[in-house]
């Protein structure tokens, strides 16, 4: 292997681009949406919900980080840009105006089951492509999933 | 003044609610900006490069913070979500692919400096509007004037 | 200036210190009322309203710390002694006995409007008299209001 | 005093043992019991007592060990194995599966209320058999208590 | 001891609730007087005496938190609003204006001296009323004695 | 998948929650033993097995809130309550008093083999079930291993 | 805006500029004032004084670089050599020696009043010029007539 | 009381101020002795004891911190000077030139058992004389006893 | 399993500790060579370089620990002895002298990718043999990509 | 060399050995009369010297260690027993009571010079016996030499 | 040895104090020089060098401060007015204006080469005046050597 | 002296290289062997030995830096490549397998007392060729003979 080769080869290196890629817009979006929902939100259990919503947005954004370097490790280049996210990415997003708490919580508990959902998949086609990729999504889904108990463990149901 | 009344009367609000909310966008877009250089990023330069970016970016997240919460404090509904920043925003971005450390640093400087121009036109209107938003926007311009400085003096003009 | 003189003058000083004294009251009994509710505070929210109304003490009596000093420092006396404090505020008070969550945080949310209305005006007085005083009631405004802002979130209006 | 003779001699010595081997036991099993309510726990207050419940879990854990060492110290062998806690505890249980929040709140206070109701009596008791002893049952009892009245402050009695 | 019930039953509470009502006015005004000695103080010894002071308000700020909080853990609804404090302590004052260093120190002395007095009567009062209140009350007056030694050692007497 | 389901559906489900309720009670039961020979220990090399057993006790703790909390985060209820533990572990215990230091490592590692061996089995299980779970156990397995390998060192064997 | 073009354009920069370099001249000599004084200073009020110029020096130390790097960030170049501030800086300086407590109180207080004056009068100048600049020797302003205030309460005036 | 009075009355002062004496020596002399035998150590377990000595001195010198302390908050004068130790102090001395570690280990017993000896003692007339001075010594008396019990639980007795 | 047992069993463990003894050779070297480039670096890139060289050294030298206690975990003896690593590494070195940064850099780039080339071989490996040591070599051969990405990055390739 | 032998020889050892028992003697009585001061003193700078004194104790008690150790690593055998400090040193002591503030700084100016002069001479002779010792004194040397600078200056002389 | 004198008598102490002040003026001129570098810098190394222009400043500052205290200690009054420093320093200086990252580099490494210099021959003539201020400049030299390195490795030379 | 020259000249630093290349593959082989027995020990005095071998690695490391930053400090290059250090140290070795608690204490101390030997042999020579240099490695003589007391006196010779 020569020093200016990257540590993943063509085919598989392509395919993993391809997860990390969708992985990090997944990421990004998320994190703007639990941000917006801190700054927009009101009711009752608003203090809570402000503090959780932040700790959110720290997991996340950091993820992103971890997903972006091993994008650019294995040869790729993560788009990270405005238009990337907004083009790509099917999250719910929140109309516009103040978010009842409740609601806000709703919300982020359907992001967050579509992006774990996007990553199970994900972390099965990186067990073939690349080991290294299949380790660190499998980290990710499950801190996101804990995270998920979280805001559901705060409801009724 | 009720308890239900927020601190800025109804013509004001409508104006500085609208001058923060052009803010908001610009310094969301602008950490996504900067954290994609922070990635993407090559040349002899890349360490100094790939740290100070990320200085810049940890600075715009926090300049983004405050200006939402004192969009929230005055009664306004900030919109942080994807779709507002990459609708509303007129920053420069990167084309696809790895980029090199002196066009990322001439980029950044750019987008930068229309941050900049904007945040002093705003600075002069919330002098009449809210004068406690234009205190929060002086303190903004000035430290992103610096971020500026130093990308400028890493150049060779 | 000989080493003896205050950097503000005769009629100048004069306003300031009044206008100082008046925010020093202010502040120190909102410190009062807010430590208050903290220890009678009761119902579903006890344990939110009990760390954020303690947050409001630690921010409240460090901006009476910074605005007696500056009374200090431009000559004149701030009075911080109970009697003055009784004396002299117009904050609404509670009636003896433990406290519900709702009303806890309805009271304090007046108090703190009030507060700040004030703030507000003696702002643009100082601009006149000592600008360095206009700055440091202008921070003390704005983080005043984002407190009122956190407070009001956690209301369903 | 040889080097070998504990601090407390015969009589009192069996005493004291006995009482401290109680409270280690009644400790050990409020910690068991207020771990799993923060894992089990759902509901509205979620949050805030997911993050309250492992406070007290902090707090009884190190007061385990300052009963159980008081034991050694004093010639005795506490004994904190599971066997012992399931045998000779008697404070409530939870049945299995999830756990209301409300529920949760009252039957960590019914236990709450039983160990401090026993802690008090041996309070009594070791002040004739060991005074230093008497000191640290004296201190566990107040800040137990003082956990009591915020799980009562957050209910709306 | 059902779990509403508070741990001190009902004329030892209420004797106990005066005594910590008592003893939470006087340090509260006792912080308000070090507080305006801080910020009034001059003379050569103006640099020592003005950190003593802050010392001294913040252990005295302490020990009313956890006196007012022992009050509500015995179910009683501790006053520490301005009036209360006005209107019912017996402290000495200093009149209007700057305070030479050598006065501020006797003043506070006498303070001091005047709650510790009333602290150690309380003592024995809560040994028979309640002692996990008397353990506290004992640990405020040791730390209250040695500052006036701190104080006192500092004069020429 | 809607915001109610949890990420891993029913069959798997069922035989991952009985897998991590099995390793729960293996980890609190480990813990109390650790933390008891903590209390108990006596010999030459007292001081270093003292703080040795309360190094594992710290990390079986952290193990065990991991597991717990995955349970939770699948939708099942883990039981840590005495009873659950003290009716189903199969750990070796102590006979009552003091444990000489040799007995004291010999039992440590005989439960430390045990729990490592139902781990490894389970960690097989798992791999198909859930591995986000499994990857959990790889890691408490690692670290529990090299515990092992630090009290076996200490012997003469 | 051109990236290469610095926020404050050409009559607006010269006279801020040249406001700058003189607040830089002023606040390095003052810092070298303080270290003399450190040093040499003798007498009962040593300790103190040793302590209180050593702050002295920290702060001003970090308000020249805040100047010089504003000056830098709107494109001028900060002299902060030994000639610069030996010929051009107009504050009092000491006779060689050993310097008697009392007689560093009065020659420090003299120099941080006329830092103070210019400091004052640059500010109602840089209002017009660059409202950053204003901001920043403002606050610069309130916290030299701070410590001016510290060393005048240690005198008996 | 007057502010120069000190809090304890004449006769119980007298007293008060002889235990308080006797159980500075006490202390002093104790915190020499283990200072030596951690430095003249040697044997199979010098590094544990190493450590654990050091802790010791430092527990021990933080103590009789407080009990000198004291002694001058009541009025007295605590002697703690070279002369003072070695002509009252009653603790047993090693012998010159290195120490095997279970000679060392013996007397560092032996000399703490005589201090908790008389600690005990002291704690009962002080009941009397001063109960905050005997909270103070109930204390010292309860870790004394702890770090004798972690020295005998080092022995195969 | 008894005690005494390791946890891998006799073919697998044989295997296993052949694989993590290449790997700590092979780390062990790695640090050599990077500490070795730290310190006879020139160049412009210099002090990017030197400080970038002393993380990847911290980096692999906590790692050739882990790996190291996880051979020791399983019952094999690690050899890191210098006569080890010269005579059966197979990473490039440099010649004597002072080295140009970006041969420093390609150097340490070809050196990385070979240790990553086997580490990924012995990955594959130890899923059979010991899934435990795997997951060890995934971490650590991820990171080790990153570091190299982070060196390739800085050049113009 | 032999792993046995000490790392100085025979007769050099023994004039190293009672250089450095002179020094530990002198340092352990400067700690115990330094913190002698810090408990009795009075006067109008008795706060700057209570704490400065603790500064010296802080440095003094550091130094005996080092001193100790050194003694220890050349193969003697320290002695820091309170019988070998109050029959060898030659210190100054205090007079029973109370001392008054500028004889308290008078005596342990005389002490530390004591100290300082004999340091001096120690210097010289370990020049020849171990440059190890010598180094460590003469930095021990310089700097008790600035502890007595930072006292001398505190007085008018 | 009185505790008025200083530690080196009348002839020595001479010629040690005008080495110490011509170090002081080295030092501090050093520290504006590369302060000023700091500010006025620009081109690609501009990141790396204003960071390590910054760490020399932080050095030089601490050594000077050192220095001027030897001198105090041993009875000297050092001056460190920026008269003193402008005409007696024979450093290099800057050209008005902005400073290639090439020329800031060359002139700072001339500047520390005529500093280190001196302090050699400074450290052979205080062999024999002073050994304590020999041993203090000779630690600095061999900090300000390493640094002269570090500059000089960033070059091509 | 041209910023371009050493400070050390020709024939000195010939020499002085020479001196310090020996001492850091001295220290580099130890730290590897220190290392070593750290992962290979067991036996009774497990845990105590391996936390002090890893002391010994840190301390020894930072000193090999040290040295190596002094060699390219005076223009030489340092080797602390693999081949260098197996060829050229001297120092005992282990033999494969794991390593008894006593034998891996005899041989430390052989070791350390072969590097301690040396070392003693430089500093004499370098007083001659760059007292920098002597003083450095005179600091690093002294803290490796404490070490090998440490582990002498861990023995019961």
């Amino acid at each position: 292997m020569s020093p200016l080769r990257t540590p993943v080869a063509a085919p598989d290196r392509s395919a993993t681009a391809g997860i990390l890629q969708g992985a990090l817009v997944d990421l990004l979006d998320l994190s703007l949406l639990a941000k917006h929902a801190h700054w927009n939100l009101y009711g009752p259990r608003f203090r809570s919900l402000h503090l959780q919503f932040d700790e959110v947005v720290t997991i996340v954004r950091a993820q992103a980080d971890e997903v972006a370097e091993r994008a650019a490790t294995i040869g790729a280049s993560p788009d990270g840009q405005a238009a990337a996210i907004a083009s790509s990415s099917s999250l719910p997003s929140f109309a516009p105006g103040r978010i009842k708490d409740t609601e806000a919580v709703t919300t982020l508990m359907s992001a967050l089951s579509a992006v774990i959902s996007r990553m199970r998949e994900s972390t099965e086609t990186t067990g073939i492509t690349d080991p290294v990729t299949q380790d660190l999504l499998l980290g990710i889904t499950g801190v996101l999933e804990k995270q998920l108990w979280k805001l559901r463990a705060g409801t009724n149901a």
